[in-house]
């Protein structure tokens, strides 16, 4: 025991009860009650943080608490779902202090509020290697709407939020701060990269719009040719077409791969986007387009689902086709 | 990478897959879907287990499984929930091997099946330090019906399910074999306690139950002394009031007590119990008993609700008097 430091009833009490949503009974019982809205489902996802795997330690706890709801958050929106709230997992390590506990609720905070969502209850406990944080996130759809993963159709076209491999190149920049391509980066451009991996910005207000025009949607975490290959499984005959010049990508990736051009594998291969990738009918993607535009998230069309087998399939300007290795990006291994 | 050990999506697809539930998709998308019935509350809770804190990482694997699901539907049955689903947070260790994964699959399939809930999702990490099991179980509850814990009346009995102390024994028993007080026991006694510890039995036949009969309720997961401490809080001027020689002993307990006086502390403030603790007006103790005893649960009355405040008052035979310091067991710290 500790005199120092407070027990784990105190630290809930000081730490996370704030954050306490409706039915969690500010966290004083053993477990909360939630009723999703009539003729909703409740749509569920889990996704767990481990540092120095998902994380770098040393950044800043509101950072990694604002990832650790953020990657959550990004599955919800992929299943066109609104986020309701969420319960959290926090193991710590035995140098765990309370400068780095009040920083990471306070980042949850003001995520938590930022993308509407409350804290229902979960657990804390020492972890004596890594800390790692579990976060199970709650969203609802109106029954029956949620929006599976492997429901493309053959000619759908297939779409991209904002721009892919940033988070990579950012966690290429900090791994190799001083590569030879990054020398070619101004402040802005490093900034852009270093941030993208540091906050992924689920893609929330797509949600209803995938509801409405998508056949089949997810968050692309793990690179968006493996992603892709996720999305046209389940041995349905399909593949898809990519036109790598469509593929939206930032000036500052642009730049990194000026620098370098095998960076631009890295862009296409690399996790931590969670950009929203789906699949439209060919006749709905104008108007899906114009109405995410208008909601503030910009969307790219960068290919068609086609007849056949296998990995997409990635064609460059020049007209060179080629595609990854499933499994080419995994935090696991 | 390693080409020898299956990457995520395969060991998911090999070991988890065949344990998902409706709603999960075959765990072939990033999240599920769930309505609670009709009328229906959900219930929710999580909680996570850590090698090496919460279990010996020696321990059978099908074991661990169990006990990870056990605990967390523990607290549904406190909470006077039907258990219906549960997402699986695994962090693996870099060790890991797939002969603990099937093991650690099998017993979840086994305890999952006996206690009538699904997977419904997850994720599954690398864990660099030790390996970590989170749980987030869902139960429901007709509407509005979750059993609180802090909600106990002056005047209420205090009543806990099966037997006290019995895990925290088997865990000291675990830590010091060769104990003089261990000496005492017999093979049976040794294996009953040991067991304890290993297979926490959620007391689900409760779960109805409590729902009718019980003003308040909790699961026994901290100890006693101190989870009864818990249940009194909330500042409603109550305190609890225990007569020792009615809290109920297995066998076992006594003999371990009768070898070593100060056990009986042991038996009071260890944790691991996963017993129902709860309060009932008293004019429905004896149906309540009845009930429980019906369903398969010996309940006894343990003590009373009384006008007060402090920590809860242990009194023994003799009438001498005690109480303990809140959080005198804890896995935190």
């Amino acid at each position: 025991m500790s005199g120092e430091r407070p027990g784990e009833d105190a630290l809930i009490a000081r730490y996370f009860a704030p954050l306490a949503g409706e039915g969690a009974d500010g966290l004083r019982d053993d477990a909360a009650s939630l009723t999703p809205r009539p003729g909703h489902d409740l749509v569920l996802t889990a996704d767990a943080l481990v540092a120095g795997i998902h994380y770098f330690p040393e950044d800043p706890p509101a950072s990694i608490a604002r990832k650790a709801l953020g990657v959550n958050l990004s599955d919800l929106a992929a299943k066109g779902a609104q986020p309701r709230a969420y319960l959290l997992q926090l193991g710590l390590p035995d140098d765990w202090t309370e400068a780095w506990l009040a920083g990471f609720s306070a980042g949850l905070a003001e995520a938590a509020a930022a993308f509407g969502c409350a804290l229902l209850g979960g657990d804390t406990v020492r972890s004596p290697g890594a800390a790692f944080i579990g976060v199970t996130a709650l969203g609802e759809v109106p029954a029956g709407r949620m929006v599976r993963r492997q429901a493309a159709r053959i000619g759908d076209r297939v779409c991209v939020s904002g721009t892919i491999g940033d988070a990579a190149l950012g966690l290429a920049l900090r791994l190799r701060p001083a590569a030879a391509w990054a020398a070619g980066l101004d402040a802005d451009e490093r900034g852009h990269l270093l941030d993208r991996y540091l906050h992924p910005r689920p893609r929330l207000p797509l949600a209803p719009l995938l509801r409405r025009y998508a056949s089949a949607a997810m968050d692309v975490s793990d690179g968006l040719a493996g992603d892709l290959a996720k999305m046209m499984g389940g041995g349905e005959g399909r593949r898809a077409e990519i036109a790598v010049p469509s593929v939206p990508l930032s000036a500052a990736a642009r730049a990194a791969i000026a620098g370098d051009a095998a960076l631009l594998d890295t862009a296409l291969t690399g996790g931590d986007d969670y950009e929203i990738l789906c699949t439209v009918p060919p006749e709905a993607t104008e108007a899906f387009r114009a109405e995410a535009a208008a909601a503030g998230v910009p969307v790219a069309v960068i290919g068609e689902v086609v007849a056949g087998e296998g990995s997409p399939r990635f064609t460059t300007a020049e007209g060179a086709s080629r595609s990854f290795a499933a499994g080419s990006f995994s935090h696991f291994r």
